[in-house]
Parts: structure tokens; sequence; C-alpha cells
């Protein structure tokens, strides 16, 4: 069955209010879908729609909603229906939740729930933001290496049901520390008497809480891992992460590195979300500060105001040789930006990659600027001179700006900021800034 | 252990020549971080360490090697090891491989395979790139709907040694039409009499073979998949994609993107993988096209040459409106570039789109124009008329810059381009052009 014949029969038992066959369809289709056609809903409808579901579903529902109709929700319902749904809802997705909250909202929230519970949220809330700390759940399997495989199934019998995940097995030893790992489909495979020790994966894989999410998403991605242990400063066994929740950390750091490219501030929120008065702010800082460091190419064309006096191919020019440049150094530096993300490229790599670059910026300097020539020759009937002023200058521009391109953000690494700030906006205005500058300097050698 | 320690002493080891405890050190190590090690390996030491590997291991670290290793381990060991190999892999990575290799190794050790792999090998090969039916595995757990837990777990103790998860059952009917899917977890908390039908998820979730890995992640991202079922055209079952291959998909979609952005051709290999030729090839044709398109600006300039001569701030505020406009532009195709993979902008909502960003573009554009303007009068002294044409176009500039950068994108994938296309070089030019015509307009009106 198609989304739209799915959101027509909701919508006709909604509007019949046919409570009863509308719980029968909701048990029928993906608490994903179920919170998606919630965000037509108003708020009547979305508290009327929520009371019907299928208790199990409530709180996994609810995960999946957008934060303007949680808080919605959370207006129309009471104190205690809330503290259910956190103790029904697993631990990193109610932290989640709380952070929304406004201060005193959770502690009124927290109030009702058991203190054991509390001063877990409450130490999960003082995570630092982006950590693995922040992100991750406290619903996992631990297990003692001396237990065998028919413990292990019988504990995940007995208590699998609220863990966020059983598919891999965590032993640690008396002090809680991590002694490695069990993939459960190896134990699915062996008689029920095997040692869960027999069966651990070569070598412990964790993060320690404070490791940004960055790493721990590199970290997943690179061992294939369905979730992550987290461990505290002592080694001791905190949490874990599961790989779904790295899915997003991905596309939030992608985000984070478009944005930064094109020099916005980060955005917290979905563009539609976002006020437009942070909107506006998040873009002002940087075109104001390269707004500012373009005057530096203006006084460059003014202190040479006499070589455009020249020759009205020189003025016509700068927006080719500006544009040039600025799109070659981009290229460089998002194939340096894409590469430290990866981890294909490192700070040492510095002399190849300049090497490289400054390779492939002659070759495509060459052709561009051999096709600049025989334009201005042929079509523009420039003379040779000038001619040849302009395309030797974009042939340096060419080499300058890949240079510039891929050592920014290299250097920016290695002083521990993020290779993305370094990018097209700031590349943009230093390379504008030195072509106009050869431009000039080599016009007014030879031309004037 | 950390790296660099693991490092050396396999170093030494290997030195020594002390195979067997080099044997018993390989078992200690995540096979991910085998396939590490052996980067640096030359081609007798490659070899030597790879007949080392415990046999269990060497086709999983096979499938994590460097595609240069693995050409140099094919060259030295026999078509009879490599078949024995693509039979110890997973479907989807022997496939993989194969696909690097010249057509006549692939048909030459595909001969020795069994009919049967070859004639599936040779169906994977033939799906389209991208496509996921070129990503998918057949090592997953088929059920039929009649089976209880009891039987589930009996086929998984004897089969799920070769399967590439036993965490989501499949189950299907007898025209091999997919039913549902159980995940494994909910089978392990219920007793072993119940029917496999009475835990099936709601609602069918899965993708079809021709499906554009891009749909595939999104899904996959959007459910918190652990994997997804492939159907062919009729509905049947014909294999699954896990979501650890889904992060790379989703790595490599983003970094597609990041090079389109940049006007760079999408490059196969990465960054110290690829030829000078391609490197420069990549970048060459958007390079040449958008040198051509910025003659436009230069012939703005050129028609307008008497009103530069007036005031030579004008000559020199070109950079700034230049600069200024593009980085506009850049910020609101980014965020538009980035709404739309993430599913959070349509092309419905340009209307409204555009008035936030003409909105946004009056707020940021009437900051920069002021301090544009307090900086002419103020600092360079320029007329009240000057400084109020340049301050004029600038804002007109912003305001321009930020419209095009958010319909541009929104137009491409209307018209089913790759709207990552549609984004930054090709704005910047539409942007310098109007915003040097808009600039010369106003100021030949009201200066000359």
């Amino acid at each position: 069955m198609d989304w739209e014949k799915i959101e027509e029969t909701l919508d006709r038992l909604m509007a019949q209010k046919r409570h009863g066959q509308l719980r029968g369809a909701l048990m029928m289709i993906n608490p994903v879908d179920i919170a998606e056609y919630m965000k037509k809903l108003d708020a009547e409808n979305l508290l009327l729609l929520f009371r019907i579901l299928p208790k199990d579903a409530s709180a996994e529902v609810f995960s999946y909603m957008d934060s303007d109709q949680r808080e919605t929700l959370v207006e129309s319902i009471g104190d205690k229906e809330i503290t259910a749904l956190i103790n029904d809802m697993f631990l990193d997705d109610a932290v989640d939740f709380l952070e929304e909250l406004p201060a005193n909202a959770v502690k009124r929230v927290l109030q009702h729930t058991d203190p054991k519970t509390r001063a877990i949220i409450n130490q999960f809330l003082h995570y630092p933001e982006n950590s693995a700390g922040s992100l991750m759940t406290i619903e996992y399997c631990e297990f003692t290496p001396e237990m065998n495989v028919q413990d292990a199934l019988q504990t995940i019998k007995e208590t699998g049901v609220d863990k966020e995940t059983v598919y891999t097995l965590y032993l640690v030893d008396k002090q809680r520390k991590l002694m490695g790992t069990v993939p459960l489909h190896k134990a699915l495979v062996v008689p029920e008497e095997t040692p869960l020790i027999k069966l651990v994966d070569p070598g412990v894989i964790a993060v320690n809480t404070l490791d940004d999410q960055e790493v721990v998403a590199d970290t997943v991605r690179k061992y294939h891992l369905l979730s992550i242990p987290v461990v505290d400063g002592e080694g001791r066994m905190v949490g874990i992460i599961t790989s779904d929740d790295i899915m997003d950390v991905i596309e939030e750091e992608n985000t984070e590195d478009f944005e930064k490219m094109s020099g916005l501030a980060p955005a917290e929120e979905p563009y539609f979300k976002t006020s437009l008065f942070k909107l506006a702010g998040n873009r002002l800082p940087w075109l104001m500060l390269l707004m500012f460091t373009s005057i530096i190419s203006g006084a460059i064309i003014a202190r040479f105001e006499s070589v455009l006096a020249v020759n009205i191919l020189l003025s016509a020019s700068i927006p080719m040789l500006m544009d040039s440049g600025g799109n070659c150094g981009q290229q460089a530096s998002t194939l340096m930006i894409r590469g430290i993300a990866l981890g294909e490229v490192r700070f040492r790599d510095l002399p190849k990659v300049l090497w490289t670059e400054v390779r492939v910026g002659l070759m495509v300097g060459l052709v561009m600027s051999a096709a600049t020539f025989g334009r201005l020759i042929l079509i523009n009937h420039a003379s040779l001179a000038i001619s040849a002023v302009i395309a030797v200058s974009l042939y340096a521009t060419v080499v300058i700006a890949k240079s510039i391109g891929c050592v920014l953000p290299l250097l920016a690494q290695r002083i521990k900021l993020d290779p993305a700030l370094a990018a097209s906006p700031l590349i943009t205005t230093l390379v504008d800034a030195s072509s106009l500058f050869i431009f000039f300097t080599i016009a007014s050698k030879y031309i004037l």
C-alpha cells in the first residue's frame, strides 16, 4: 500500500471518529510513518491520535516526532503521563527529549521518575553536546565472562525486551571494565554450553564518554559495527551507541561541513524551523568579514588605476581572473576537506598534496590560458602584449589558487581548527587579492 | 594496546620471520586493522602475511583491503586460490572485487566457481552502478510464515554462519514474495513455539533492485533499519543490503555533492589513487565553462567604461560586490542543497523559500550596505552620491544573490538534475553578471 492511500485512510477514519478502526490501522503502520502522519495534525487531533496509539507503540512514536509537536503534546498531557513516556523510552531518546524542554519543565517531569532513573538522566544531561556520552544509552546487554551461551540467551529472554540492542553482548569483569564483545550471531551457531569468552571478537573497540561524535562515527564506520561501547576514564563500561544514531551523526557532521564551507554558522534546526533572525544571524558574521577583506582587492585595483586606463580589455578581464581563481581554489579545498573528513589525507601529506596540486594547476592553467590567449587575439583582436599579460596572469592565478586551496585546510587542521572553516569564502578573498596583484604587477611592467 | 605498539610488534615478528607467533598475533587483531597494516607491505611481505592469516579470516581481510593491494595479491596467487577466496566472501564483497578486475581476469576466475554461484555473480555484475541490485547480497535468512521461533533458531544454528546478517528474519510466501520481516530480538524474548507470523513488524519496507543507492540510504536512515530487503519488479525477494554498507553509501553521496558543488566531476577513487590527468580532467570542464561565462561580466564592465573613469572608488568596489554576491548566493544554495538531500525542502516549497530568502537578504543586506556606506563616507571621504550608489548596489546584489541561490537548486531538482550541480560556480557567474549590471546602471544614471 502506498503512502497516499495510507494517509487518505487515516484521514477518513479520523474524520469519521472511528477510533477502534483507527487504532487497528495504526497497528499496521511503522512508528516512523505514524510520526510522519502526525506532522500535519492540529493540537487537538494530535492528542487524540496519540491517546489512541497502542500503548507499547506510543513511546517509540513519541521519540520519532518533531520537537514542535512534542512540545504541543507535552502542553496538553499531564506530568505523570510524560513521566510514564520517559520511563518507556530508551534513555538516549529520553535525554534528547528532555534537552529540548525548558529547565523548569525538566525538573517538574523528573520529580515523578524514580530516584535512580533521575540520577542517571541528570548525569546524561551534563555530558558535553556532541560527545559520545550525550549520544549513548544504557540499555545494553552486559554479561560476565564465566557465562555460557545458554545463560546469555536466557538473560536475553528475560531482559532483552527493554534493551536497545541485544545483537552485541558486552563482557565486563568485576570492576565493570569492558573485556570484550561477542556478536550474537556467533553465539547462535555454536552449542549452548560454549562459554562466551571463547566467542570474543579480537581487539576491544570502544570510545570514551568525552570523545567527539565525529570520532564515534568514524570508528563505527571503519569497523562496520552495529553498536559501539562507551567507557569512562577508567575503562569502565557506561553505555552503548547504536549504528542508526550514527547515521544521523554522519549526516549532521556533513551538514556542518557544508555550512562551514559556505561561510554559514552551523544551524541547530532544519531550515523551516529556524527563525528569520537566526537565519540572518548565521550568515552575517562571515559576510561582513569577507566584505571587509575584499576591500584589499579593491585597494589593489585603485593603486593600479593608471594601468586600467591603457586598455578596456584589462578591466574586462578582472571578473574572469577573480572567478577562475575562486573556482580553482574551491576545487582544491573541497578535495582536501573531504579527504581529511574521510581520513584519506593528513597534514604530513602536505608536500605530496602541494606537489600534486601545483602540477594539476600547471596542466589546467595551460589549457585555460591558451584558450584565453586565443580568444583575445582572434575574437577581441587584442595586441600580443595585452593578450600575453592576461593569459600569463590567468596561468599564475590558477597555480596559486590550487596551492592556497590545498594548503589552507591542511594548515587549519594542524592548528586544530575545522578544515571546512578555512574553505571557500576565505580562500576566495586570498586568491582574489593575489591574482589581482600579479595581474597588475605584470601589466604595469610590460604595458605601461 | 594502542595502534603504534601493535604495528611495532607486527613489524618485529615479520622481520624475525617468527611466523607462528605472527599468526597468533594476527588472531588478536580486528580484520579491519590487519587490512590497514597490510597497506604498507611490499608485494612479497603482503603475500607472506596473507598466507599466514588464519584461514577463516582471510576472506574478510581481503574484502577490507585496498584495490591496489588486491591487484598485487591476485597477481601472485593462483586462480584456484582466488576462486576459494570468492567462495568464502559474502557475495556483495565478491562482486565489488570482481568489478575491479579486468574482464578477462573475471572470466578466468569465474571458470573455477560452481555454475550456480557463477550465474548469480554474472547477474549481479549486470546491475546498473549505484543501484540497490549492485549493493545487495544474497546471504540472508529466509523463512516461511508457518515456521515458529524454534524452527527459526534451529535454521540459524545450521546455516547462520554463512549469512551476512541473522538479525532480521525475512518471511516469504510460496511465490518468494516478501511478506514481512521479524527482528530477531522479538523472537528471542517470546516462547519458542510462537509462530513467526505473530512477530512480523508492521508495514513491509523494501527497495527495488533498480532503485538508486540514495533512495536505499534514505529509507534505511528514515526507518532506523539494520538491513533492508531488496525485491525485483514482481515483488520477489532477491537480496538484502546491510546498514554498514549504507554508511559508506551516505559518505559517497555526500562526497559527490561536495564535488559537484565545487564544479568537480565526481571522482571514482580516493585523492591519492587518482592519476594526475584524471585529477585535471575532472576539474577542467566546469573551469572552462565558467571562465567563458565570466566574459559576460567583463563585457558589462567594458560597456560602462566611462562610469569607471568618474571615480576610482567605483572600480575598487567591484571585488567587494562580486565577492559579497558570490558568498550570499552560495550560502543560500548550500542550505537548499542540504535541505533537498535531507528531505526537508521540496520544489513545492519554492514560494515559501523565496519569500524567506528575500527577507533574509533584506535584513543581511541592510547591515552590510549600512556598514559600507559608513566606511565610504567616514574612511574614504567619498561623496554622498558615490557612497549611496555603491551601498544601494550592494543591497540589491545581496537580495538578488539570495534569490538566485535558493531558486536554482530547486529548479534543477524539478527538471531531474542534481541540485548540487546548480550550485556555487554557476550561481557565482549569474550573480556576478547581475550585480555588475545593477551597479553600472545605477551609477551611470546618478553619477554621470
